[in-house]
């Protein structure tokens, strides 16, 4: 059974993760790729409903998505986790325990400004308590393999940007 | 993508679950076969640290257990549960969520008695507290579509008897 990566998108609330997210799944699976969308917003209903907005807490549902990812990719299962993930503690653990398990990480930057972000967010984050680049902090990724430039490019072109990131 | 099959082993604590499904997820990989333990210990430690063994708790960790397994099993990978899940409703519902999402869901009731199993108990599960059988009850599946009297058969035969089944 060939191991299958993990593509871990980060980036502040509504810069466009879970968009990038459903279509590079979508991509995969017309290929006959097995692929599932981690999305944080629904783990953190169906896996981590007792978890609040505190660093630790972030941090722990940070742990139970890398690790529902590692199980998925190690059956070889694609992996592609839309998350805030707002620490660069947590991205770096996801990134070790994933390589302890020789498991290819690859981490996508979803880059967009607040002021864009919050201008497209239609669900209404920005609305909400604790929200990520206003009372929460985000820490930018330094290790990113991948930049999209989610303020500038359509779900198309960042769907493609990072394919041909991914063939190199 | 088949989907694979949720193979959900029940049975009081040291009733010989987890050393079932270890035995049938290497039976199934030596045939190639993707397939993953989902041992309820496990994902108590990795998933649900934030539950406690009341009602409401254990159903609910029944509940992401289901989750992560039909999150495999709609992937191709079986998911071979091995959980107390002492409550018919959180095992009904278990049944009820992978059907809905067309997955085969076979519940393997380890059955043996509380004796025999104290006697057998080499992690002192049940010097705990709130074990179930002891404190918590065991509702003894009605629905069950294998039954394996684990306190009359090794593992061996045990793994035998369940792919015979699962052959009819």
């Amino acid at each position: 059974m060939d191991k299958a990566p993990i593509l871990w998108i980060t980036g502040i609330p509504a810069s466009g993760k879970t968009t990038l997210a459903r279509r590079l799944v979508r991509y995969f699976r017309s290929l006959g790729t097995a692929a599932e969308v981690l999305d944080g917003d629904d783990i953190r209903k169906i896996i981590s409903s007792d978890l609040g907005f505190s660093k630790e807490d972030r941090l722990e549902n940070n742990r139970r998505i890398g690790w529902i990812a590692r199980l998925l990719a190690r059956n070889g299962v694609m992996a592609v986790v839309a998350s805030v993930s707002p620490y660069l503690e947590g991205r770096k653990n996801a990134r070790d325990e994933a390589r302890a398990d020789d498991i290819r990480f690859i981490e996508i930057y979803a880059k967009c400004s607040q002021a864009i972000a919050q201008k497209r967010d239609t669900r209404g984050i920005y609305g909400q308590k604790n929200v990520t680049g206003l009372g929460a902090p985000y820490e930018v990724p330094t290790t990113a393999e991948i930049v999209i430039y989610t303020e500038r490019v359509g779900p198309d072109e960042a769907l493609a940007q990072v394919l041909e990131r991914l063939a190199r």
